[in-house]
């Protein structure tokens, strides 16, 4: 039974801090393994990893095999249906055309004093994108992360994806080649991470690794932070769906179970202003629940984190979204927009009944890589922005430098930086002598 | 001595390669012990914050005094001269001009297939500035952290600073009022960032924590991570010079003083065409290492960590620059803006020589938080994006979800999400039926 809260009650705050504060999730503590693995790769290089992944994926490999030749990929994808290619490729159609969007422009100008500022924006030169193997192996995810990549101008976009006992899936394949990536490395863990961060002789180092992964390759990317750059740590995925009751039970209880069926950790909570419709949609997941192919999963999900909130009104419900701050918010209400004004923390919000989040997922052209664990408060999912570097650029005059240089002097003795000042100083002698 | 190079020696890639590698932060493993101050502020919240201080910083407070009361900034401010007010109301000034050009917009549009989707940027809800006591204790620093979150629009704005023995920096309070600071606590180290983190009975948590500091507050930030939104770790700070022969050899070699009387791991290295010029700057170097007040420091930056790099082309210089990814660059040459479109990677470019670096760490208008370490490759400096965050959009009607809902559950189907096909199909049921 998931839990049921209305705002009414006494208690309710006291048990919407428990549910804000519920840890969900379960990272065992495999760090010192890691920085062994991460250490052994970058002494002995193509070597450790070639058997790492002999005995973490029974998969024997070459220096020449690390990567997929283009002959591979080709077989692999000449097995994709027709119905399943025709559907990613309209999937990267059109998250190419919103991430497009993104692009920020370069900016200059000259202000009063004579100084020329302004910035420029550029690609990272090379990044890795994680894709994990097996069950989470997913096509839409490498859509999301190689699309932006490639959008900004990444030059060289490298996957690494374990494909265990030589399984590999040929849509991840199809993505890839969809994505403009260059290279697909059969490597997974954190032996695949260490390797792209600090490269071997077949692997070259790259500058920028997204991507989800397990505990491993999570605490890896932790790890090679600063080398390189990363993307978030991604935790377990999270829907809160606002809905009044002019709604189908049965659609809102199928969005709830969507983000549940990811992951036993995963949390779905809905707010409605309608106690009897919060009981229907309950009751409509329940009886989803007796034939999903994943209820395993999904039920453990809605019993463990599951949450039904009765609100007073809708300004309540934006008040305690905005405490949530989800990674992904439904806005299932008659003025879907104006809700929105009000819901200010959140990583991604779907609008009204015929924008279910699963559209988000696949087809809608946002981002699907996006804050969990409320860190929505202070950060945003992926974009091309984060293959981007911004470098700031400032060019004074003679006039310029006589302008405001005399600040800079005064400033620097106030913080004992006396270089500082004399690199001034000097200029404006010579200048004004 | 620093280390003098040649590209035409055989033995440059090895040297380069040294010096691009060579580890110049030396920090101390504290993380056992801010681990435990962590956990000690988190469960006994002010008194710890409160025995930590009387411990480290000698300074008795009690809740009430932990943040500066309006009268005792006031009276600080009322110290400082009107020299000093000037030039830091111009540097607050001149930043704030410029980061409010940084503000990105909000876009949505409608396509095609009849989805509308766009994008909004939101502030973070509260941030905490970081500004280490004592010695470093930079009022630049201030204006260059809170400035951004203040334009933002970040409602409540904090800063930590530490005063051992009670010695507060006048400036500091006076940057922090021109930068639209809410509150300002006297504390610091690892308990100050602990407390802006998670929060006690009289410090209210942040979303976001910014700004510089020794090794447990760089440890502590590390730790929130996640909890909180942070800034970059920074390293020493580093410079890059790239000069022809047409520049006088004082100026260029009090350019590169300036960032070595930063920290004696900081690096300064200088590019020149003309092996001569090398020569002349270091000699300069030398000069001014006789009088200068940090000489110390300085002295054994350059001797540890200096470089200067003798090319035989511009272009050349341009390549190299890239592989150090320098967070400070200076183009003095004839045609700087020329050779900045080749120099991808930095963090700040200062173009020709009447733009000495200086001038940027006080009163250019940039940001002076900028990517150290060869971080410049992925990385960009302080902006107000780091204040904050974006949240997607994505409204279908039913048409659009005619139009593209097929593809979604098509590929949920390829991804065995049962529950992310059902969300679609059990509208499209409705909608067509």
């Amino acid at each position: 039974m998931p839990v049921f809260l209305d705002t009414t009650s006494p208690e309710f705050e006291a048990a919407f801090q428990t549910l804000l504060s519920a840890k969900r999730e379960d990272s065992p503590d495999v760090d010192a393994i890691v920085a062994q693995i991460i250490d052994d790769v970058r002494v002995r290089g193509d070597e450790a990893v070639i058997e790492l992944t002999a005995k973490f994926d029974r998969l024997e490999l070459t220096p020449d095999t690390l990567a997929f030749s283009a002959e591979e990929i080709d077989a692999a994808i000449a097995q994709v249906s027709d119905a399943d290619r025709q559907a990613l490729e309209l999937a990267a159609e059109r998250i190419r055309a919103y991430h497009e969007k993104q692009m920020p422009a370069d900016h200059q100008w000259t202000d009063e004093a004579g100084a020329t500022l302004g910035w420029r924006w550029s690609a990272v030169s090379a990044a890795g994108l994680y894709v994990p193997g097996g069950l989470a192996s997913y096509p839409s995810s490498v859509l999301m992360n190689a699309i932006p990549a490639n959008v900004a101008g990444v030059e060289r976009l490298a996957i690494a994806v374990p494909t265990p006992d030589g399984q590999a899936n040929p849509l991840v394949l199809l993505a890839a080649r969809l994505s403009g990536v260059t290279t697909v490395y059969r490597i997974g863990g954190a032996q695949a991470i260490a390797a792209l961060a600090y490269g071997t002789d077949t692997i070259a180092a790259v500058d920028k690794i997204t991507g989800p992964g397990n505990a491993f390759v999570a605490a890896a990317k932790r790890r090679v932070f600063g080398k390189v750059g990363i993307d978030m740590i991604a935790g377990p995925s999270e829907i809160l769906v606002i809905a009044d009751k002019d709604n189908d039970p049965d659609w809102i209880a199928l969005d709830l179970l969507s983000q549940a069926e990811h992951d036993e950790s995963a949390q779905s909570i809905l707010i409605t202003d309608s106690a009897e419709f919060g009981r229907a949609v309950a009751q409509a997941v329940d009886k989803r629940l007796e034939t999903l192919q994943r209820r395993a999963i999904a039920g453990a999900s809605w019993r463990d984190f599951g949450a039904v909130i009765t609100v007073g009104s809708l300004d309540e419900a934006a008040s305690l979204s905005n405490r949530i701050a989800p990674e992904h918010l439904e806005l299932c209400v008659a003025d879907p927009v104006a809700l929105s004004e009000k819901t200010i923390h959140a990583g991604a919000i779907f609008l009204g009944q015929y924008t279910p989040e699963a559209i988000g997922d696949y087809v809608g052209g946002p981002n699907h890589v996006l804050p969990t664990a409320r860190s929505a408060r202070f950060s945003s999912g992926l974009s091309v922005m984060d293959f981007l570097k911004r470098t700031t650029l400032s060019q004074m005059t003679p006039e310029a430098l006589r302008a405001i240089g005399p600040a800079a002097e005064q400033l620097a003795q106030s913080e004992s930086l006396e270089a500082h000042g004399l690199s001034v100083t000097a200029r404006l002698k010579r200048l004004n002598g």
